[in-house]
């Protein structure tokens, strides 16, 4: 097989768990020296292949690229950017044919989640379209765990672990702060769509009496009278009451509870503030001290509590994405299938055509959600709880979690600017 | 020495660490059965010795009781209760003799705070001005870092540790993001009066040109056009802007920047919301799109991530305590000793009068801020450095730290019902 070169880029919000992925991808790359020649990383996501803004993989040290599966965040930047359709902007495809031909790229692996799956199909069809020869493989990652297919997302399992962590443990403050001061605790965590990461907090508990006593799903329309009375006969039964609340939970007519009125470049609305407005109506209607929490960014970093099966299933995807394209495969994303549950808890990966993955939400099943719509079921903690097992602490230096420092070299251009 | 029996409770906002103090106390009674009997537990703080709810801890195992070296919240329960002096409440103080009496109480061990240390202190005095035989022992607590004479608080360094990681990992995720999306994040950490866990976040970093870029004290009068300056000059330079803003940030004024208008028990302003106050700020200001946190209970609650050097003091200082009441003292503080810095970082335990301790608070030394007021300089490093050193990870159970479950025995009452 001729050597040609490999991109690889990460796309749409971070997790404690991508760089993983991208250690997976660059350490199989490294191993098929004969197959594979370069890799380059798209510096910011695709953005970087547009704008021929490439680092040099080879250059970093196999230290610190084994150092990638413990470090959080996107070490080669990402971005909120989605490509149009080839018909509404032809100069984009042109212009990443002309990149790839002038680095011989003829690999392209995407790391991200549903939108990001969009970008990675439309290049997997390049060939078809514009008869540019590449292999397009999507490596999957999100926090919000809702890729169809999948049994579930790299990424998602830490941000569980996080929530429960920290659930079980404020739960535990505030029942001993309740006789005389605080009486009702919200968090907020992400999931804008999904209540995927809201369920995960109940892991914190082994049932609705203990923290959390309340979940706010968004596939669950608020009625704040309802919401009201659960607080009140929590804090009446246990002297106190812990709310998880999603980020995205909302009105029956849809209306997010808290809406900062800002969209991303995806034409999302940027959310944030429900636990200070939920903490407010808690006040105002049962005059509750209380404290939230909003999360955000830290439960999606938080690496030093990632959970080991988090990690080697973001770097098994990482690495069973270089051998899917070494196989031929084009427009596809390694998957995780479940094999078992509980004690017997295994997985493997399938492959998952891109086309049944781009702009498929997968939302909370109903039998995932109690009756009341204000906990999670049976069957959805047999779902989450081995997705949160393990722990993959990384080393500590100083008193704090090291990372990789990559050296970032960028690819000499070859090409005129192009702005997008 | 005749046997007479002892008190412990816990009292003011708990912290990660203050049921390893709990630990240290109660392993060192059951280690001097000969001299001390029972151990009572107040339930609720000085509030369980009013009331006569006491918890039998010779019912908890000896594995439970070393579990509490792993569990954060407050085993026994805690309160925001201050007692007035003996002049404005004389019947309160006959209650506690009246309670001691009964159960034979002659130790009185209070784990808390300034505010604790001055009830506390009350207590001791109850020799001199009521002719009750007791020898009242403060262990020190607080996450805010902000009582004198020790070196630094226990429960200070866990919270350090956890802030410093948190901007460290939340910092790469909005480096990773910057180029297409959030240019600003601010996290919003405790210290009313206080910078010294603000001060904390700066650990993330070598200096100010790694996250947090800015640190904002509530020693330092938040001036808007200079913060603004601080963060778009940041911005430029870095891509991005990571800041930590203590819920205490106040104006030349005294007016907090983000009041919720509520008081606690002690008379002290609820606080809460800066974050998204500054975050509005900016947007309104600057115009960058930005990301907030607040971390709330989550951060004092972290036992996943404390300091193993805090975790050490904490038991330490609660072994001292009961050493100390051995050895006859009263109105007394075990507090910590630095003995040597950096590599040579040391600490021992000495005796601290309760009057210079109780209702007296330390705020950072100038000389530990920079000059232009944004971020610590390198004596502040030098100091905060050791106390976040060292991990201490608790056992994990099915993906979760576990923690102590007490049976928390109540013991039979013998007195007439008080109302407080």
């Amino acid at each position: 097989m001729p050597q040609h070169n490999a991109f690889y880029a990460q796309s749409g919000g971070v997790t404690a768990v991508i760089n993983a992925s991208a250690c997976g991808v660059i350490e199989a790359v490294r191993e098929h020296g004969d197959q594979i020649g370069k890799l380059y990383a798209g510096h910011n996501g695709i953005i970087g292949a547009l704008t021929e803004d490439l680092i040099d993989v080879s250059q970093e040290s196999d230290e610190n690229i084994a150092a990638l599966r413990h470090t959080p965040g996107g070490a080669f930047g990402s971005c909120r950017y989605k490509l149009k359709s080839i018909e509404d902007h032809r100069t984009q495809y042109e212009r990443l044919i002309e990149v790839f031909k002038a680095h011989d790229i003829r690999y392209f692996f995407y790391n991200g989640g549903g939108d990001s799956a969009d970008t990675c199909l439309k290049v997997s069809q390049l060939a078809e379209t514009m008869g540019y020869p590449i292999q397009a493989i999507h490596v999957p990652k999100t926090v919000d765990n809702d890729l169809p297919i999948t049994d579930n997302s790299p990424g998602f399992g830490s941000v569980a672990k996080y929530i429960a962590t920290s659930t079980r443990e404020a739960g535990l403050d505030i029942a001993s702060m309740c006789a005389t001061s605080t009486k009702v605790f919200i968090l907020e965590v992400m999931g804008r769509h999904a209540g995927w990461i809201a369920a995960a907090g109940a892991l914190a508990g082994e049932d609705a009496t203990q923290p959390p006593h309340i979940v706010v799903f968004p596939e669950v329309a608020f009625h704040r009278k309802d919401f009201m009375a659960r607080v009140d006969q929590c804090v009446k039964d246990h002297g106190y009451c812990v709310v998880v609340v999603s980020e995205g939970a909302r009105y029956e007519d849809g209306t997010f509870l808290a809406d900062a009125g800002n969209t991303d470049a995806f034409g999302h609305r940027q959310l944030g503030g429900v636990a200070p407005t939920l903490a407010g109506m808690v006040k105002q209607d049962l005059g509750y001290k209380y404290h939230w929490a909003v999360a955000d960014y830290l439960q999606r970093a938080a690496r030093h509590i990632a959970s080991k099966t988090d990690v080697e299933q973001a770097y098994a995807t990482g690495r069973a994405a270089v051998e899917m394209a070494l196989a031929g495969k084009n427009a596809v994303m390694p998957a995780i299938r479940r094999l078992g549950d509980g004690a017997d808890y295994a997985w493997d990966i399938i492959e998952a055509p891109l086309e049944q993955i781009a702009n498929h939400e997968k939302f909370m099943p109903l039998e995932f959600i109690s009756e009341d719509g204000f906990y999670i079921t049976d069957a959805c903690r047999q779902y989450l709880s081995p997705l949160i097992q393990g722990e993959d602490f990384p080393p500590f230096v100083n008193g704090l979690p090291a990372v990789a420092r990559l050296t970032l070299a960028k690819v000499e251009k070859k090409l005129t600017p192009f702005s997008i």
